[in-house]
């Protein structure tokens, strides 16, 4: 192998170093990849063999009122994408709601949650280990929060089935998404499990975490932050701006998001959650796989005095505006856009990125059910 | 609102405008947002309100050896990602399967797929719609296929329930993801059934499609490609370059991706899937929201004869190397790391894919199950 | 051991004897269970270690109006039950339901699977064995119909992961529930599978079937029979008999069975499906075990042209009217009083079933919705 | 219609009355269903529209030995079923089970779950109602209490979706399976909730409780029992009582309960659990269609020091001992094999119940591996 391919060192001279590496083993020009402004000694944490940098176009939407318990006012909110119309679309969405009043948004369960999975001897043991799990909650605690300064364990929830057993740990990991934190925490206390129960440790991860993967465990019991949040659109605002109305909207959300996803047995009962996060999570530095569990939302919508009631339901919101790639300068810039960098920003970040969900598919619902209306007056007009 | 917020181009100064606006009304710094290479007008068609790029940057894994029918030699894999560690284990992975011979790929299905839904009168008459679109499929072909150059209609599948009808189309979309060419061609094919039929659309997209949701309907039927790749590693190479055995890698690949996704009832039966497809899909101008079906993997492995069998299957790979952000200059390069631009490389393309993504489960499950024996190590030195 | 538990003969004394034997070693008295009218003799080959039988009290609901393909005309159907209130219920429905003008039902796919499991070298091979199933169709439709003299194989599907290749293999079992006639069908085929490709059969079930367990797969693909029902109850009716509106009962519908159902990621979105089939397949001699994939019902309802129209949708009724607990004599006789005993009678009897399951759900979301008008009534009463 | 077809009595003659007058309208003949020898007042709150009983052949597996904390013995089992072949095999299992020390149980949880929906103003509506609920839990357990003499109001867990909050109760009801006593608990406890919280309460079941419906619910959280059994089974008693080795055993478990359910999106991971628990709920008066839930078991296998381990998970095990229809004579004879009859056998039932599904699944993947050798000696013998 070419030396240059190594993975030498972090300055900019060894990234250089290895993209003509990388140039001559396969015969391309990688011009655009070596125009980045950072230095790559503060990515060292975030990447290895670097070669340079991908540009994502960033775009914006808003501003969107938004009436959270943490974020309150109106935001822009950056978008990286490069899916056409998605923008466009989102920020009608936006312009809709805060006309309507803005979006509320509540937070109804947080924690980062880490699930290994350890071999136990039989049944019997695996209760015996569960037991003891419950009864040295405390011991387990200060073990796993040794490990970190902003990491706070909440509870410890076993699964078994055989010689198998699943311990799913639960943390508080302030303004961090927390996913490094808990995986240290938890290995500090599966050693302990370990130590005093016989049980053997086979991988920090077990799957029941769940990490990156859609998951009715997750679904159900929730990861990073369980948020909820909906707006009421007047009648004639659902006329006037989004060429529909507040029956066809409706319409178009159960027979899609209700009975559709239900056909097809689908985790996500919403247009395209997955969208929004993921246009967000890349312009801010949060994990983008864990749009992968974000995407199970469920979207309602329901015609209520004339009006169009519409509710994003996020069962698994993992997002943090410390750690990851936040602190990276075009992510961290994005972040400030919103006033989120940084520690105490969590939550507000959380409810502008559920209410941006929001009108996200309260636009793409509208557009799907106007196309009916469309083809309503051709068919009238034949 | 601040007029620098609005719309109103996209030459480099227009995207300056509405950066600086933003900056004005947010009290924000986006000096690394303004720093990009490409003229925004090329990105007309992937973003609206442009306010500059985000930098993600960019490692390579590799030379990954690929046993496939399109990719058949070594390459080298762009991956952006500002998770660190990341690409440093799937170039692990790379070097292992590598010296092992390399990453058997097959591909078993390939389709694209828009699943409209259509309101009937009763469960009669959504018989009599379906029965229509099966009788004039020749029909619905020829008025799908008008609308476009590259996509062949391949099939039409119906799910009736009560007053509800969807219809998922399935095309043959050549080298793009095809995601924009089935929608329109299913928009074209679904006004014929409702003038022939009586059936009125109500939602282009009736999420029997299913895009951007997790969904049983992609993982038993496919979107997008299904494929299936294998290595067998030597049980010393397993040894000597990942520290463990076949035995601890084949045990944790059980108790966390069969036993543990089992318990969480997951969709995906892997250890991060979504990681690799996450990086790849951001460095190569994928839909980064698409890594949500892709992510719906089932990583299995056996020892045989001794070595480590690994294999994966992914039931809903969505991959383009025409079309979407393939043709921004960065992405681009990426793709031509690869040997990947444009058309005809689409399969080749995804075999890589598929091979990078073995390799990091791999190289995943190895250190997952390394750290069981290091416990070990420890506990039989107290 | 007591001699006389041993299962030694099939004669009414000889199930005396074990009955005597049963009593004395477990203290018990089993009076009622030694009442029974049938010949022991006509039931070997429905029970092994036979002591008797129990009794389950036998009601009938109807005069049902069924307006399918088959069953034409007014049934009345006899429910086995110890549930109180579920027979009456059910027969509210049907009182309902035939004064509104009977329920239309649709079969839209008929079939009875096997799914093998085989273990194959690896992914490669595994598409070669898939490839040689395709390629000789026929072949195995040869050898598989060699076994039957009603069974006919329909289609072969296959599924591959890792060294795990799976065949579903789907059969016309004509009047047959047909599970014994699809899985020596499908061994046999099996066989020719493992001589000719070189794959080893590892369980001639392998869980693709999907026999007796909830599964996505049959609820996508189906299994037995997909019916379809649906009613359209006017306004007045509802009132006056069900004491409710076509509003709310299809509030209740989409809170209870849709939103809450998709909350629960049910594979169910129904009231109570399962009851009704538990009790007619009890009555009737049908494997009760398969009430778990008759339960994966959708119940939909929507108000039209302000009535009411409900749907039900059964992915997996498995029924027949020749074969398993059918010939016994109260069995026939139940099938009796739906004129549906013996050849011919299977695709007549798959449509009153889903109509009185229709029944039954019309009459448990009515009552529901009732409830809620109480309790308005209370709330308005203080 | 026919006046005997009326509903009025449930005297002997009255379902006499009835039973004509179904012959008349019908034209069948029902003389065996006339035969039952138990009085119809005694099952007046267990049918309706009683025309006789229907006689299921019933036959018993054991001695069976069972080490729980209730169950400790040998036991007899009940089984009722017109499945050939399942009651010798179960017994099979048993006898395995049994030579190798019996088989262990444990019961991990217990709960019997109601889950209402109301409809709620909006997500901030909801917040509040589910924050009243839980401080005012003692006010909710004091009315739900109010209205059972043996129900335990255990918790309320919330999960909100825009207008709709579900709350799900859950009860200790002792030894009855409990469904009524927590329907009409939860009915006065949901009273509460509409007076106190302006919440309108939609139906009594939302479909979070998850009756007779597979759900993830269920699963995760549990409903009635989560139980776990598990035994050892030495090599030579495999080999020489099932004819195969402990490694097919664990092959065949791997291949189709794990990879195929896995490949199948099915909630059961197991051979046939559905099959032991219709048999014994038939024979013993519990909700047959209950075991739709029931059936959702993950059965495991593992070679440990050469032996044969296998173990069974059940997460919603619904039974009781009384109450439903376990006062019928036929049914309470059955529960007396197992000194399983009345209050304060609920536990010991559950266990048994375990053990014997265990013992079925044990016995059905040996004979699916065994299956597999018979090939492999054809193979050879070529």
């Amino acid at each position: 192998m070419n030396a240059g391919l190594k993975n030498r060192g972090r300055k900019r001279e060894d990234v250089e170093d290895r993209r003509k590496a990388v140039e001559q083993r396969s015969g391309s020009q990688l011009k655009c990849i070596s125009f980045y402004s950072f230095d790559p000694i503060i990515a060292e944490k975030n990447i290895e063999n670097m070669i340079g940098a991908v540009q994502i176009p960033l775009g914006f939407v808003g501003p969107l009122k938004v009436n959270g318990d943490s974020a309150i006012g109106e935001f822009l909110v950056p978008m990286a994408t490069t899916e056409g119309a998605l923008v466009a679309s989102v920020n009608r969405g936006c312009s809709v709601v805060t006309e309507a009043g803005g979006v509320s948004v509540v937070i109804v369960r947080e924690g980062m949650t880490r699930g290994p999975v350890f071999r136990v001897e039989d049944v019997r043991h695996g209760l015996e280990v569960s037991r003891w799990v419950s009864d040295h909650f405390e011991e387990l605690k200060k073990v796993a929060e040794g490990t970190t300064k902003h990491g706070r364990l909440l509870e410890v929830k076993p699964f078994a089935a055989g010689r198998n057993l699943f311990l799913r740990f639960s943390y508080d990991t302030g303004d961090a998404m927390g996913m490094n934190m808990a995986t240290i925490a938890t290995e500090a206390a599966s050693r302990l499990v370990e130590r005093e129960t016989g049980a053997t440790l086979i991988s920090i991860s077990g799957n029941l975490c769940v990490d990156k993967k859609p998951s009715a465990l997750n679904y159900i019991l929730g990861r990073g932050r369980i948020v909820l949040a909906d707006v009421r659109v007047p009648a004639d605002l659902v006329k006037s701006k989004l060429h529909t109305t507040p029956e066809a909207v409706a319409e178009a959300c159960y027979r899609k998001n209700l009975v559709g996803s239900a056909i097809a047995l689908s985790y996500g009962f919403n247009a395209h959650v997955a969208n929004m996060l993921a246009a967000i999570f890349i312009a801010t530095g949060q994990d983008p796989a864990q749009v992968v569990e974000g995407s199970m939302g469920m979207t309602t919508s329901e015609v209520v005095d004339g009006d169009l009631y519409i509710s994003i339901r996020l069962p698994s919101l993992e997002v943090g505006t410390v750690g990851g790639g936040t602190k990276l300068p075009c992510q961290n810039e994005a972040l400030s856009i919103m006033g989120c960098v940084g520690a105490g920003k969590a939550k507000k970040f959380a409810e502008i990125v559920a209410a941006t969900v929001l009108a996200g598919e309260l636009s793409t619902l509208a557009a799907e059910a106007a196309g009916e209306l469309a083809s309503a007056h051709r068919s009238l007009g034949r």
